[in-house]
C-alpha cells in the first residue's frame, strides 16, 4: 500500500528562524513561506535529496497545531506523510484492520491540494501519520 | 551540507506489534529485528520507495531511549537521521554556527557503523537530528 515518504512535518515556534537555519546552517533549500487559511498552518519546505522536510506554525484562531505547540513550546516532529496510489482503497484497508481516522474518517484536501487521512497515533505506537494520494 | 534523509527513528514499546503492523497494514517490507547491544537498541527497518523508518526499541540497561519510553509510553517518532559527506567538515560548520552537539561532541560510530552525532533538539526548534556520514 505505501510508497515514499512525502514529507516529515516539524512544528516550529519561529518559522523565519527555523527556515534561516535549515538553509544557512544546514545549507539547504528552503521555499517561502506559504500561508494556508484553510488548514490553520504556514508552511515552508525543506528540500532534501529523496524527500522534504515541513515547517509548520500556526496560523489564526483555532489552527490544528496550536496545541502541539503550547504542548511543546521549543516545537517538535509532528507527523509523517506516507504516500498511496488510491486513498479510498487505503481507508478501506486501514479501516478492516482497525485502524482509527481522525476527524470525520473521509478523506479531506491537505495542504498540497491533494486527498489526505491522518491516522490515529494510538494505532502507529505514538506516531501520526498522514496518508496522501499521491 | 546535508543530503539525503537516512531514516526516521520511532521508539516503540512493542517492536514485534509494530512490525507486524508496518507490513500486515501498510504492506511495507520489514527486516528482521537488530540486537545492537553497544547502542543499547533493538533495531527494525521499515522499507519505503526513497528512504526507511527505523523502529527502535530498548535494550538492555541504560538504554539511550528508555527515558523517551517512559515519557511516551505508546511510542513517539524520536529523531531524523541526515545524510552528510564529511563528518569532521560538518562538526565543524555546526559548532561555528553554535549548534551544541550531544554526548562527547566528537563523531561515534552509529548503528549502522558510520561515523554520527546528534544535535541538540533546542538548536534545531525541538527536533532531534542526527547527521550520519554516508
Amino acid at each position: 500500500m505505501i510508497g515514499k515518504l512525502n514529507h516529515i512535518a516539524i512544528v516550529v515556534p519561529d518559522l523565519k528562524a527555523a527556515s534561516d537555519r535549515y538553509r544557512d546552517v544546514l545549507g539547504a533549500d528552503v521555499s517561502a513561506p506559504d500561508d494556508l487559511p484553510d488548514h490553520g498552518v504556514t508552511t515552508v519546505f525543506v528540500s532534501l535529496a529523496n524527500t522534504k522536510i515541513e515547517l509548520l506554525h500556526p496560523l489564526g484562531e483555532g489552527s490544528p497545531i496550536a496545541k502541539f505547540l503550547e504542548r511543546n513550546p521549543d516545537g517538535g516532529i509532528h507527523h509523517l506523510c506516507l504516500e498511496v496510489e488510491d486513498i479510498q482503497a487505503s481507508k478501506t484497508q486501514l479501516t478492516a484492520a482497525g485502524v482509527r481516522i481522525l476527524g470525520s474518517g473521509e478523506p479531506r484536501k491537505g495542504a498540497h491540494g491533494k486527498p489526505v487521512l491522518f491516522l490515529h497515533p494510538k494505532d502507529f505506537h505514538g506516531a501520526l501519520l498522514e496518508i496522501e494520494e499521491a
